[in-house]
């Protein structure tokens, strides 16, 4: 399976890392320099997910040659549908006018998404002999902050992506992935509202009051994120590159999940990672949860001569869950 | 690969129709014959998804020689699961013991999500070459539906399972499978809540009101979801028997999703399908959502000689989406 080309989409309302601080009190120097924002966009009141999501696919439709009626699959990586029910995927095979033929899903993982969902579009296309895949990221965070809570805002960004993946293409080849779930940490990153609790079990019948604002908020422990990171990480990547027989110094490009800057540049040192085989978009879109890493792919194949290159690319948040896998690009 | 067994749970508390009756104001024959429920089971108001998802799991441990530490991947499928963030399976992985590198994720489909995810399980272990793999289902509805909400409290019951899949196993075989999605009609079962609406953007700082009770709420057009059964299943299910060169005699039977009892019936006459090959299993749990089928099968594989026999496999629901398979037990 080969990806073939990736078109992303940002909301066109942006946030200036001074306009960050104000929202939320954190110090416009930190946000800028250690988160590593200079500015980000969000969804406006009136837009969703899916909506961000079709502007991406639409144009991937209008840079290739890929057009609704050959796509066969579609995987939709969210944790944050416009929905709880039905899935984005469907919702979003009738916006773009996909056959009913088409197989559409969604993938429950957050920043590790991407990398997992490659390797599950893979071997679906693989077993189902589906020619073409449409692989669709949107984690509009926006929606789930608040916009003064200090621990989570001056953090993410909202994007969407969309990679046309096809089974019997070329172009690239993805190697072996190292996968990992370390769920007893989970609640580092997470959304309390659910568990046991139902509004339709613990409430009486009058009760319009179903949830604090709280329990929908997206709660970070920055600082077990930060260590999960640094633990986990560099291991994943060294453990992928040997799986496939590679070393260090033949990859030519680190697409690195954009958690912050810190983190990125602090957990690449750990690895060894030198400075110029990183790229880094956090500056411009913030922590874009599964769409960071095609984002950063995107703007690679648009910029760079990637013939006979070799891209690892990692994932790792939400679960909390990683995968590493390691993209190669034909002569 | 090869589904190895299948193992379920459900609930302790019981209710029987004249209880789910007293609740809702529907007509006792209504519940008991028409969606032909004589009882179901519900979670109590302490007891969560993974908590019956984890009781299936280890009930499928006790039976069979599969072990935590043998599991590879964990697929759950879900649209109801404990929190919106982090995903089920990497919460289950951890109360189950299994390994770090076990790659886990969730995948967002309803009725037909059984038979969608054994084709991405199956694809998933032979791109990865990983052996053993764990899929759970579990739909917990009780937690999204009001007790006296009579369009679809009268339908549904909690229920989960685990089956063990594996990869160079060959107890069975998977067919060609005819997926299927119609998103158009998405909104016949839907959980209004979000979408463009965030308790974040639209409400003022110091409101906690966040959701209406009903925004919260399943919602289900039964007409539209029995036009939609009526139209499209058929036409998957010969589609499916002839793609796999069968004939609808040559099938044992039809493990079908149990929407209910009326639903089923008229559409398997549509097909031409004679009762003693249409197992049923919703009089003693309700609809069950994504645990219908595989239950349906532990009660085959628990009870007949399958060796040589073929059963077609048919979910179709939430998206709206559907997926139909062939599932051959060999000599």
């Amino acid at each position: 399976m080969s990806i073939e080309a990736i078109a992303s989409a940002v909301p066109q309302r942006r946030e200036t890392a001074a306009e960050i601080a104000r929202q939320t009190g954190v110090d416009e120097a930190f946000i800028a320099d250690k988160v590593g924002i200079q500015y980000r966009h969000v969804l406006g009141p009136d837009e969703t997910g899916i909506d961000l999501a079709e502007a991406a696919c639409r144009r991937l439709f209008d840079r290739t040659q890929l057009k609704p009626e050959d796509i066969g699959t579609l995987v939709f990586v969210t944790q944050t549908p416009d929905h709880p029910i039905p899935h984005n995927s469907a919702l979003l095979a009738a916006r773009l006018g996909l056959p009913h033929r088409c197989a559409a899903f969604d993938v429950g993982l957050g920043c590790s998404g991407y990398v997992y969902a490659l390797s599950i579009a893979e071997g679906f296309l693989a077993i189902n002999e589906i020619e073409h895949g449409l692989l669709v990221t949107c984690d509009p965070y926006s929606k789930i902050i608040a916009a003064e809570d200090k621990a989570t805002n001056a953090v993410f960004g909202d994007g969407a992506t969309a990679t046309w993946l096809r089974r019997t293409g070329n172009r690239t080849k993805l190697g072996i992935c190292d996968f990992g779930t370390d769920g007893a940490n989970g609640k580092a990153i997470m959304v309390p509202a659910g568990g046991a609790k139902s509004p339709f079990v613990s409430l009486p019948h009058e009760a319009t009051l179903v949830y604090d604002r709280n329990e929908l908020r997206l709660h970070m422990l920055g600082r077990d994120v930060f260590n999960f990171v640094m633990n986990r990480i560099p291991e994943s990547i060294h453990t992928c590159i040997a799986a496939n027989k590679l070393s260090l110094e033949s990859i030519d490009w680190f697409a690195l999940h954009q958690g912050s800057r810190y983190m990125l540049f602090a957990m690449a040192d750990r690895v060894g990672i030198a400075r110029e085989k990183l790229p880094v978009n956090i500056d411009r879109y913030g922590n874009t949860v599964s769409s960071s890493i095609p984002m950063l792919l995107e703007e690679l194949m648009q910029t760079a001569d990637l013939r006979g290159r070799k891209i690892v690319i990692s994932g790792f948040g939400v679960g909390l869950s990683w995968a590493t896998n390691v993209l190669s690009f034909k002569h």
